[in-house]
């Protein structure tokens, strides 16, 4: 199974900063870690802080993978184009927040992509994306 | 007359996707029937899934076009950018809906485009851009 | 075709009124040009200040009109008895407002009717109506 | 006991249109059977699309009427008017909406009506009118 | 000076009911008493019930009258088109109420009216429609 | 036919407070009185000041029952979970509510409940139980 | 008659600034114009652009006037303390405001003042004080 | 490890009721499967339709268990009670939603409980267990 | 005097959990020491985390007590049930809180039970009760 | 130990209006027997109708006392420049509202002050200035 | 060039309270460093903590000042009064906020005054004040 | 000191459209003015219509630059993802407005970027850029 984890805006700088919110390991390691303890999945990771490329992705996504790990960031809250391109595609999207939008500030509580995925994992930290994967593999 | 008509995201998808909201017939096909029913003027199409890109081409229309038809798609209800862009400009705009976007969800009722345009054309399908084209010839 | 025109509040004030808004053409000699445009349609037009009124008219239209073009002025903002008419018959009607509405006080952005109709046209002038017969025919 | 059945605009097309919602039967014949089922009471029904007719009616009505059944549809959720004449009259009147509101559009759940009247019955069908009748009867 | 007296819907009713709120005259031996105060103005008095019927009035009486007084009741919280109308006309238009709408319900405190008028007179009782008269025929 | 009447918090002190809104008759003796009314009716009445027991009762009465008339009383405004155990079952529910909620404070004009019954009775006094009783009973 | 009149914060200005909304006299000026128009009224005419000293006036007046006219301008729409000093006096309160404050921002359409007043007068200029005046001679 | 998996109301009818939204597995069925896929923990299933009785099964908790599994069903959306019994526990929380919330009823959107917990899963179906059960023990 | 001192959800882990918030003496060590204080009077103290057990201890303690001290935590924000019960009952009810709800979260800032109280004292700590029976002492 | 008893707009007319809201004690007559109690304290009060004056008292209180007792009435629900002086010295300040204000119009269920002061006594009468001083001496 | 420094309440505690928002220097001795830096203009500083005092000093500043920088804390999100008097007076005002009011509560995001200034600085620190006066002297 | 000046979106237009909001210099030429004032820092000036643009050049400044002044134009108003990016980066930003935000829609009252800026100029025009350069060259 091919998978595509899709990071949005500053997640590139993941580990570098906040590391009281968001850890301080890097997504490139973290991202190794996953592939190794997921054998028989090809995990395909790409970061932008470009709404546009994340719709481009998403919308390209469908030809190659068979379902879509999604932390949008930023994005998640502002971006009706990017849900829009969520609930467009037939391949399962799983929604991950590493922090707890909901202990953060009230803007972080509504995401425009929740109602369009197949799963949403908030707050488990950078674990969040190995449950995701999981899911995917287990639902194919 | 040289007419811009300009698509924002996800309208590359247009006829694969959600047919009982947007139709089934592709954008690109249907800018041909279009072309081919206005003679006298000249039809550019672009479509884009990047706000950015969308602003750039609305700041250069005016060197190059009379007029633009500008269906923002999701970007419409979260672009304050883009209105920004529009209401800079000179030539007239007519803002586009395919779908009735005032029978959808609540967010989509609002445009921060609105209220720069010189028409706004909801809720017609397909044939919003014809009426749209119509109109800027008419007014010429 | 058959197509009725109906005309809400203030309307008959067309033309003597705020022209920097609705312009200066009375709608009496506006309709003598649509018919004149339209030579294969029959266009009836009927003004109301009077809510009751309208719905009346929109009830009975079915038995004799192919389809309706409403502007239901002021009404639009307030009505849901308009609304509930518009939602029961079975011919298309096309909402159209003269001036931007979004370009205007607050309370005008929010329409009752929108939700169900076959189109809305909004910020085109008088100009609006003309597309609305249009698309009418054209949709026969 | 002489009751008034007062009901609001487009319930004369009750049991032509979205009989989903409304049923399909027509208020005249429902009328007939209500006035069969209650023999001593002298059942008057009246309809009317206007608001302004609706306050005749009402304020008319307590010269001649010991309790009115009113069903103000679209006009409920609107008119301060309509509910100004109910506060004004003694009689006692019982307010009936056919469908359940409270699962319908989220305008439809506040009335104006309901504060001034001694009972609101709610979806309980065409039913609900005969259940008014008989609470305003065992009142007496 | 001709002056009218426009009173909209349950005014008919004054004195009769709610004499806690509206006092206990009815407008009919009002209007005689405040026509023999002004003898050098002519007053004519209107109610309508029909939102449309006063609508009608105010665009029909710029041709007959210097000033309007206008008490729309119910109507002043909920209609745009009268709103609309007092807009439209050229002769001023004083706004009276007989209670305190700010000492009633919260959906009184909210006039769609008052932004359009050339004075407001809340809470003065009848006595509000003499000081309304008698500014209109000062600022003739 | 059985029926369940289930009535919520502080209902088992009616008749011994604030009879201005609740009247002074005690459920247990208006109960006795209903079921010599409905003689080919076997009534069953439940009193609770817990909202677990009134879910625990909800999730019960399917098998007993053919229908229930629920007072949820303060908890019908905050309760979602009994909201949801209504709308789970499948025998139908009517909703009673002794006083006009809609004339006492705007908290109490909400119901989570009401979206989920077979019809809705209001501010009828005890009687509404009765109105309820007959309406399950002519609707078998 | 001993009249009070109180002006807030500002209105020391009035005729010098803004004369497009306050028009060009002053108060000062107006005042004497008002004293010799009512040559059986006493009037004193007080100003201050400090909250405390308008509450110490109308704590104060109750003992020398027979009647206020107050006009507390911004103080109006932010000063619960004004209000509650209103509120506990016995003599007649008028509110009165120059210019038409719902034409204006929307926090100039709620007045603290307004629910405990004997009368309001809104827009009708400086003239607003001499009705207010006439008014509470006339109620004497 | 042990866990505590805590299931609050109307979850007890899982697998009976609205399988379009919760599947149509009873939880029993679905625990002893957990239980059988997790064989170094040992799981406890607590079912409760009394928001207090989760309180207390919360507070004692702790003494037992090494982390919960809690869905709180309807009284996420109103509890605060709940939510301060989860903050004030020393052992991880992880919260679990079956259906995804986020497309549902808008009141469903809002948990008092999400702030408080070490993770947050939604819309994942029954799994959403496992993964949480999964997660506690990695973090062990 | 015989007075209840009633405690709702989470109070029986006072001075267990959360001191910076709530202190960290348990509450029944602090009952203790008030009941040594207060020789004269009787106190009974009962904690519930069930909000329907507090209902119950209300409506029964009309017969026993002459006062109350309650305290309804989490359920003061969201219980209409509790706030019911004590509108309900003749004996007085002072409302406390320990820590200062008005310096937390939001949601924290009202009460329903509020308004139905003989007085309520906030954020003065543990001491808030001991201030609450010298309260109801001294009014009897 | 000396203690301001600070009071704010109107409460020097206690006593004497609006008996049913605040009783009928003058202030300067309930301190005195304030002071009798308090034989060990020296009590000092000041009362003013001026924003300005209060902030000046509370920057000057903490140089002379241990503890302030502050009732900023009308301030209360307007004044960020009180609670901020509130907030800014280090001597423990209680506020006290005589009259239940929660029980009273809306806008005086919200303090600025609440957040920063040391507890609040709400609807205990005057008696709550004397719960007031004996909570600051027993804190001392 | 003259220049006005008005500073609202509290801001004559600067230096001495809450160093970690205000910095911990007092006004009095940075304004002597200001006056310093700016030799070609003459600084004038008033503080007052009475919203009257503060309209004075504004309404009078025209006729001695060339521009004025405000800092009025508190009252700038109270102040109706205040703002009305920067807008009437024609010389440039600078409003200043020492600490970035935007990070800090809800209600200090609002300004009365911005809408009517020549320039808003905030979250500078007391550079902010040399900053505007730097302002005021370049556009002399 | 070297400093990026970083623009958003439709700035690169200005000096060409809405003079009577932005003034008619281009920032082309205004930055050569400022890198002239500035002898001894480097300004580096950079334009994008693109909010992923703006948010790369944010996070690679911290290595080449010791501050930023960032104009995010509309961007300011929605996008969450440039204020995450300004949050994260360790180097001082100061925002910037040419034109009074506060004067013009209410959309643009709110930017997601002032709470983590360490300064915010508005409403200055060009100037605003020269105070901020100032300002992080004063702090270096």
């Amino acid at each position: 199974m091919k998978i595509l984890i899709l990071n949005g805006p500053n997640l590139n700088h993941l580990g570098k900063r906040e590391p009281e919110i968001y850890g301080n390991q890097s997504f490139e390691d973290y991202s190794s870690e996953l592939q190794f303890k997921f054998k028989n999945a090809e995990l395909s990771y790409v970061q932008s802080n470009h709404e546009g490329e994340l719709i481009d992705q998403l919308q390209e996504a469908e030809k190659d993978f068979g379902g879509i790990v999604l932390n949008a960031a930023g994005f998640s809250h502002t971006s009706v184009a990017i849900a829009d391109a969520v609930k467009m595609i037939s391949i399962p999207v799983i929604e991950v927040h590493i922090s707890n939008i909901f202990a953060r500030e009230e803007f972080r509580h509504h995401s425009f992509i929740s109602p369009h995925v197949a799963g949403i994992i908030v707050g488990c930290g950078l674990k969040g994306y190995q449950m995701a994967v999981q899911k995917l593999i287990d639902d194919e």
